[in-house]
C-alpha cells in the first residue's frame, strides 16, 4: 500500500536524525538531583516539537518530579483514539570510562548511533513523533485521534505519571496505548511484546557499631556489617539459583503450553546469546528452565551495589557502622509487588545474623504484565508490521518492567501495543547504548503504517 | 624527680597546643593523590620545627610515595641511641557528615582537641617534638643520641620507610625505638604495648558479565558478581566467628597462661567496652576466647567496602560487570603474610560460584610482632611513667598494626618501647576523632622524663 506519509518520512530522514542527536544531547538523567534542569529542558524541547508538527493543546504536566509532556490531536471523528507513550528520562551513563564516544554527544558508527539514550527510550520517543509528524505533513490530518503522554521518570519509577494515570486524568482517555520501549526479538524479525515483568527495587541497610571503628583495634569484636550483609545476600539464593525466600514462588501464573511451543521456535541460541551479549565465563539461574524462561518468565534476585564503608582507592583499615546493599526483585504473572516485599522482608528480618540492625526499605516497584493478543490493535500491529519487514511478526515477552502498562490496563482499562525497535545487543543502562539507524527508519515507517492500519 | 625541661613543658603549653592545630590543620591523607602536596607539606612543617629547636642534619628524604623526615642529634657521647618514630599522615576524614566540628578545624571541647589525626599520630608526634624540645631548651643538650625519623605513609602500608629499614640505612643506626602510636589501656593508667597484629590488606576482584547488563533483560541468566561476592564473603567465617580458610590457624603461637593471667586482671568489662565504645546490638567473633583475646592475639577477617555498581540515590537497574571487595585480615604472632595470602587466595578460588572470574590482589601487608620486656629501655619507660603518672604500668598488646615496629626488630635488630597516649574512646579512623589535652600534656612530660632516664 502506497503511503505518502512513509513517503515524506523517507525525504526527510536526514533531519529527522539531526532532531534525534539534539535531543541525545541533552543528559536528562532522571536519577541525579543535578540533572534536574536538563530533564526539565528535554520536555520543553519535545513540547516544543509537537506544536510545531501541529499536534495541540502541547503543554508540560507538573508532577512531584519531573514534568508529563502532553498533547493531542482529536479530529478524526468516528475512529479509535491511541495513547502514545514514551519517556524522554535516561539512565546514569556511568562507568564512563567505557563510552567509545561521549554518551552526551552522539556518535554515528557502522550503522548505528551511539549514546545514552539511543534506544532507552529517545530513539524510539522520536520514532513516534516523527510518525505523527509525516502523517500530519503528508495528509493535513491523523487517520485516528491521538493523545501523546510522555514522562521523565521512567528510569526512577515513573511516580509522576502511576499518579496521573491512578487519577484517570481526561488527557488520558483513549481506546488503546502504543508503547514503544521493547526491542525485535532478533535483527530484522517484527516483534511485539505481550508481556512484561513487574520488580520490586528495595534497599537493605545493615548497621553495626554506632560509628566507624579501627579494623584493627576493634576487629574480633565489632561486627562488620559488609560481612552481615553477605551472608544475608548469600541466603537470597541457593547455588542452583532457586530464590529461597518463602513462598516467593507459590503465586507465579506459568506460561501456557503454546506459549512455550512457541519460544521454542524462536531464533534464539543459548550459547551464542552467552558469548554475544552477556560474555560471562557461563551463563545462571534456575536449574530447569530454558534462558528465555529464566528472563521472561521466572523472578529474579539481582544486587546492583553496595554503597558504604571505604571505596576508594588503596587501603583505609575501618570497620564501616553501616553498609547498604540496593537489591531488586523481577516479579512475573500471579505475583504482586506488596506480598513479594513483605515476603522478602520478613524473610531477611528472621536470617539477620547476630550484632547487626537491619532495615529493608521499598524504592519502588510496579505490576507484571501480560497483554491479550485478540484485539484489533495488536491484530492491525501484526498487518504494518509485515507489510514493513517483510516477515511475520513474532510474540515475545521482556524481562524489564514497564509499569505504566500495567498501569494504563488497570486504572484506564487500555490494552497496549508494545511495539519496539531496539535490538538485544543494544546495551540498555549500559556504556555504549546505541540504535541502529535502519530500525529508527523502518520503525518510523511502522508506527506510520500501524496508524493508518487502525484508523482504516 | 626534679626536671627543668618539664617544667619548660609545663610553661609552654599553651604554644605547643597552637602548634599542634596549626599541623592538624594540614589534611595529609596519605591515601588520595589529591592530598600528595598536603603530605608534603605536613613534613616542611615538622621539619621546620625541628630545625628550629635545635635538631641536626633536618632533611626530607625520598621515597617512592611521601617523603621522610630526618632529624639527629649525637653528641651525647657514651649514652645509648634512641630512634624516635611517628607519622604525620592521617586516615581519609569521610563520612564527613557525622563529625560534630570540621575534621580539619581542629577544635576543643569537654578537654579533648578534635580533628582527623589528634591522635593518630600528629598529636603523639608533637609528644615527642616537644618533649625534645623542652629537653634542648631547657639544658641546651639532650640526655642521650636522639635520632627522628618521621613518615606519611603509615596509613597506606609505610612502603617507602620499609624499603628504608631495609636498607639498613645509616641514619638509622640506633640502639632502640621510640613509637609513640599506641593508647593507654584506660584513663589514667600507664601503659606500654608489647604486642601488634600483623595485616594483609586485599582487593577481591569478580567477574561477570563482559558489560553492564540491564537486569530487566538478562536478570535470570547473566551472573551478578555482587551476589557471587556475597557468596564468598559469606564462607569466610561461620555463625560462631571461626574463619573457614583452611589452615588459617595452624601457625598461632598463643600468649602463655602468665600474659592471659595478666590480661584477665586488667579492669575490663566487656559489657561496658560494648556499650560505650562500640555501641552495637552486641559483640561478635571467635567463641570461647575473650574480647580481649579476640582483638590482641586471634586473626580477623574484615570488609572495608564493596565498591563498583551503582552507588547513588535512587534506583539503577543494572548488573555490574564487576564487583570488588576490600578484604583485610589481622595476624597474630606465629602468623606470616606470605603463607596467610597464599592461603585465602587459593580457598576464594576454590570456592568461587559458577559463571564468574575471581581475582584476588594483595594491598599491603605487615608482619605481626611481640617486644620482650626484660630490657632496660622497658625498665626506664616503666620507671618514667610510674613517676609522671603515679601507677603501675600495665604491659598489654594491640590489635591494630604498626608494620614498622617488626622491620625495625627485623632488619635492625631494634626493641621498640611503643608508649603512646590515646585512650580508647578516641575514634581513630572514625569520624570526631580526638586527643585527651590532658594526655598531651602528661604525655611529653613521659616522653621527656623517659629519654631523662635512658640516658642517666
Amino acid at each position: 500500500m502506497s503511503s505518502p506519509a512513509v513517503a515524506y518520512a523517507r525525504q526527510n530522514q536526514p533531519r529527522f536524525l539531526d532532531e534525534l542527536k539534539a535531543l541525545l544531547r541533552i543528559p536528562s538523567i532522571s536519577t541525579l538531583p543535578e540533572h534536574k534542569g536538563d530533564c526539565r529542558h528535554a520536555a520543553e524541547v519535545l513540547a516544543a516539537d509537537l506544536s510545531r508538527i501541529g499536534m495541540q493543546n502541547v503543554r508540560l504536566i507538573e508532577t512531584g518530579g519531573h514534568p508529563l509532556v502532553y498533547a493531542d490531536w482529536l479530529h478524526a471523528t468516528g475512529k479509535p483514539t491511541v495513547l502514545v507513550y514514551g519517556h524522554y528520562d535516561v539512565q546514569p551513563p556511568d562507568p564512563l570510562d567505557e563510552w567509545l564516544s561521549p554518551p552526551f554527544e552522539p556518535t554515528e558508527r557502522d550503522g548505528n548511533i551511539y549514546a545514552r539514550g539511543a534506544v532507552d527510550d529517545k530513539g524510539q520517543v522520536c520514532v513516534q513523533m516523527k510518525a505523527l509528524e509525516s502523517l500530519l505533513a503528508a495528509n493535513g490530518s491523523l487517520p485516528l485521534n491521538v493523545r501523546v503522554i510522555l514522562e521523565g521518570e521512567e528510569e526512577v519509577g515513573g511516580e509522576g505519571i502511576a499518579a496521573f494515570v491512578a487519577s484517570k486524568a481526561p488527557e488520558l482517555k483513549a481506546d488503546f496505548a502504543l508503547v514503544s520501549d521493547t526491542e525485535l526479538f532478533a535483527p530484522g524479525l517484527p516483534t511485539l511484546c505481550v508481556g512484561l515483568r513487574g520488580m520490586i527495587y528495595t534497599e537493605l541497610e545493615v548497621r553495626g557499631a554506632r560509628t566507624d571503628l579501627h579494623s584493627g583495634m576493634y576487629g574480633g569484636a565489632a561486627p562488620n556489617p559488609f560481612i552481615a550483609l553477605a551472608q544475608i545476600l548469600a541466603r537470597l539464593k541457593d547455588e542452583e539459583g532457586h530464590i529461597l525466600i518463602p513462598g516467593f514462588y507459590d503465586d507465579i501464573i506459568p506460561p501456557s503450553p503454546e506459549e512455550l511451543a512457541a519460544w521454542r521456535s524462536l531464533p534464539f541460541d543459548e550459547e551464542h546469546y552467552r558469548i554475544t551479549e552477556v560474555g560471562s565465563r557461563q551463563l545462571v539461574g534456575e536449574g530447569g528452565f530454558s534462558v528465555l524462561e529464566r528472563t521472561w518468565a521466572r523472578p529474579t534476585v539481582d544486587v546492583h551495589g553496595i554503597p558504604g564503608g571505604f571505596t576508594g582507592a588503596g587501603a583505609k583499615t575501618v570497620i564501616p557502622a553501616k553498609a547498604v546493599a540496593k537489591v531488586s526483585m523481577r516479579l512475573v504473572p500471579g505475583m504482586t509487588p506488596a506480598k513479594s516485599f513483605a515476603l522478602y522482608k520478613s524473610y531477611v528480618e528472621r536470617i539477620a545474623p547476630a550484632g547487626v540492625d537491619i532495615e529493608v526499605r521499598l524504592i519502588h516497584s510496579g505490576d507484571p504484565c501480560l497483554i491479550p493478543v485478540d484485539n484489533p490493535y495488536i491484530q492491525a500491529a501484526t498487518l504494518a508490521l509485515h507489510e514493513v519487514w517483510g516477515k511475520e511478526t513474532v510474540f515475545i515477552r521482556s524481562g524489564g518492567s514497564i509499569p505504566i502498562v500495567g498501569d494504563f490496563a488497570r486504572h484506564l482499562g487500555l490494552p497496549s501495543v508494545m511495539m519496539g525497535f531496539g535490538l538485544p545487543d543494544d546495551n540498555l543502562h549500559a556504556p555504549n547504548e546505541k540504535f541502529h539507524l535502519k530500525n529508527f527508519e523502518l520503525g518510523i515507517e511502522s508506527v506510520i503504517r500501524f496508524l493508518e492500519e487502525v484508523g482504516r
